[in-house]
């Protein structure tokens, strides 16, 4: 039969290691995603990964997946998520590390605007600010057209903690974690609320405040510190980092101008950070990271955002950005 | 509050590997289970495991996760599923290896079923058939309530394969892979059917049958040797298997009476198949798996399952069963 | 700001009766739709159905319902569904209402595909044969491009009744009703199954055929009077053939290409039914109702399909088609 | 087979009409509930619609329903939701309606606690404070186990419009409506936001606050009205009143200890209300409505919420309690 069917929404995963598989299976398994394509220059991985993903299409509502080592497998998506980083070498530094990512993305990210000219452009890659901030000047995209996964991980763990503490539902915890996603990063304490309760004045079981300056400071240390501690365990992160970017997809291909704490070209002379990415609760909808909201901050926590914001701008600068 | 909770179902997770902790990401992204503990021997490991998928709660429904090293958290479960497996060590063949997985599940089953008596019994670990057949001796359950993954994966990758051979959805494809999950497992194709139209009678484009002697032999093989491409590609399988397992899983927690190519301990004079286990079509729910059905097969069919029973049979022996 | 979203798929339902706006709320809630739109000429109706849908919007996944008495409210959706129909005058005759249907869907489909050229349009107004075949001839669409929900909700019933026969989950029935969507319809016995098992030859706890001459007579008869006995004890029926309509729509948005009994325009010299709609198995994508199953029948049942293209044609006749 | 399959979850429904009906087809369509009993005295009309929504059994992953006019259809069910009321007569005034349906509760309520003692039991029906607390009296049951679906839907009607104002999905909105279900509930604005900025601090596209006074205003009055557009348009609600209780059974069946406003019985003397029920948040879980939170209010939305108190007291008083 000659006749066309109607283009229906694609996912592009650049990257098909441990996190672009994992963000496939899950964007997939959640049908937040009914078809994604996936890229890797390894064939054999990309095709393994792809097909161990597509024998559980019967298990899921409707999908497919498709793996590639040739770019082209991207072209006209409508959201382009790109996981890849280069490979540690031994006795490289962290910061080496970076250089070479950074490279890789200024080598992959103008074909895959050209091949994709009108998707939103997500970047995953760690250290994600400084690799969105390359990519942004790379490709000249406008600001909201391309923006990195940023803290919602962080801030889903953050209010994980936090749920477990006063045993309420995460769903019903409400708190961000701004600025880097990676050390210096910044948890709100001020504005943070359970239930519609003010954090601060959450009662515990004792009938006094339960968010002290000893649990938060523990909550805050946990969270930032998660990451390692897993990495310990199991080498690297990838399920919760997959349903968060998961998450943001959504946002983004069912036009949800939904509050998430996405990483963005900021440049807000109210707030005094200026030419950095980072994080802030930002609306995301079908045209990708498209306003910036001014939430309530307390004067340290204000403080410690732009320590965040001068730590990420000398991170690009010492990359040439 | 003193006020007891009322129970709800915990799903237990023996082995914090790719694959267990895949289905435990699986089953809770698909709000198959709400409650999964995670059990391994390697504390760091299943700590983390636990903890990247905890950390993913925000974007679930409702769900919790625990992992431990204490085989207590298995305790009252409602299903346990059997994930564990010896490691290969260099040199080392493919039946040392298996006999040191049936040393294994000697081991640690009579555990499991002493805190989690009431429980059904899922056994995933590979050789699975022979596995399941040692543990139905070694634990001594009746036969509905412990019984292995099966064939419920290689009949998806045929399904799968069918679909993409026809353009059906693979929804509409229902066939099965009997006998073996393993090389000498067989596709059943004289019953098989696409939207209620035998899959032998299915026409291609050209007005003649599809699905001839050789697109079935080159699907049937694709089918058998999927595993092997894929751990070639990635060194493992692990996504297919967690949302197979997750569907059985579901069956029996959501007592759906559903048919499930599921591996149970045979005696059936009429099938000429006595004291081996393997997949035949079974009616699953949350009794566990509790009746065979008689499918229709060629002579032919019925001949290469006699094989794989054999090969099964003999497989056992040489395990000491 | 200025930038325009990406377009989003919509589901226009002309009609905002019981039916019409059941299946808003079925289509919302399970997430196969994203966007509704709701028509209908009575203003403050369509609007209170669209708010009391759009107050649970915070219950579903992300969802807009919009209702108005302005048709232009349907403008380029991608799924048109028809669930107007005339309202019944007391003393008035079944064909008498059947003509003042046909009478609104002549009158009102001219300026739907007018309005949405390129949707998939269906019909599911009763007698839904009798208009699918009205509607086809009113617009001169390509017979894929518009068709009726015809035995979906039948089949659906059918196999409803034969899992409670059986005790198998309903997902495991594969059973087919064809013909009218009516009086005439037909249940194809000869090629139904269950979990694989061909439905004839099942078993019943005495090891004796369970579907059994007078048991099918039961269940067929019990299958085509469902609706009488629903209308009896509530008026009218919208629960089931919200969902069954629901899943249909599912498969033309998600391009599932999905075997379903819709109701198209058959002109089939091998069936020897010419000029007429009724249901078939059908695959269903992203185009519409693409192509048709020829699926094994018995020549009783092949007979009584006869029968009922025959009492269609003659229906469709004296309504001047 | 006398194998026992272990319970699994039971909705028990009390009252078919219209809510009840709704609530049975949500809770399953969602997959909140596995098994649904209805009940209702009616029994043509209870069984049509426990067939109508059974035929669509099909469509969902896995659910029972059951209809009858017997009562003891509700035994040892998990929850029990009362959504029966008294039919209004012509000329009756709404107290004396009010009253016919206290004097069903009385009637009913014993038998219901008798045959689910463990039950959580939730009351729908209106006026559902003054239900609420007489049911309470009646029963003897803690107060955790037994409250009201109270302001549950009034929040999502609040949070709906909030977000049409703001163009955010309505998830990030916060927003409570307190007090009576009906004309003295009170929306707190105070403590309200969205995205995590305060409500009263969210701007416009001029760069001025949003919700003035005025705009505050017209939303709180059509919050409070929109049952009654809606009943004028359509002749009841249904839609979202079914999604709202079947957010708070899922709270319930899946122990989330989620934060609803449900109306219990409140004895606070720190908010100076004594001996009736109203909504606040409330921490829900498998025990029932187990903690009533105290959120921030300004003074007026206080003196507010004690004029609502007032209003429900002597509305229980005139009935007799």
């Amino acid at each position: 039969m000659s006749i066309e069917p109607r283009p229906y929404q694609t996912v592009a995963i650049v990257g098909a290691g441990s996190v672009g598989a994992t963000l496939a299976y899950a964007a997939l398994v959640r049908g937040a995603a009914r078809r994604v394509v996936l890229y890797d220059v390894n064939r054999a991985k990309v095709t393994a990964e792809a097909a161990d993903i597509g024998h559980g299409t019967e298990f899921m509502h409707q999908a497919t997946i498709e793996g590639s080592d040739d770019i082209e497998i991207c072209r006209n998506a409508d959201i382009v998520v790109f996981t890849a980083g280069a490979k540690q070498d031994p006795g490289q530094s962290r910061m080496e590390l970076a250089a070479k990512t950074v490279g890789l993305v200024q080598k992959v990210m103008p074909t895959l605007v050209d091949i994709a000219p009108d998707a939103v452009h997500m970047m995953v890659t760690n250290p994600v600010d400084v690799v969105t901030y390359a990519a942004q000047k790379v490709t000249g995209l406008p600001t909201h057209q391309i923006f990195g996964s940023g803290t919602v991980l962080d801030s889903s763990r953050l209010r994980y903690q936090i749920s477990r503490e006063c045993g309420v539902a995460v769903q019903n915890v409400h708190a961000y974690v701004l600025g880097e996603h990676g050390d210096s990063e910044v948890p709100i304490w001020s504005s943070a609320s359970i239930g519609g309760v003010p954090l601060l004045e959450w009662l515990g079981p004792d009938g006094r405040p339960l968010f002290t300056d000893s649990v938060r400071e523990r909550i805050g240390y946990d969270t930032v510190h998660a990451a390692y501690e897993i990495i310990e365990g199991k080498g690297a992160t990838n399920y919760a980092v997959g349903l968060a970017v998961t998450r943001i997809i959504e946002a983004v291909l069912r036009n949800e101008h939904r509050v998430l704490p996405v990483s963005t070209l900021v440049n807000d002379d109210l707030l005094g950070i200026r030419d950095v990415c980072l994080s802030m609760p930002t609306i995301v909808d079908a045209r990708g990271a498209v306003e910036r909201l001014g939430i309530p901050m307390s004067s340290f926590e204000l403080q410690r955002l732009h320590a965040s914001a001068v730590a990420l701008r000398e991170a690009a600068r010492s990359l040439g950005f």
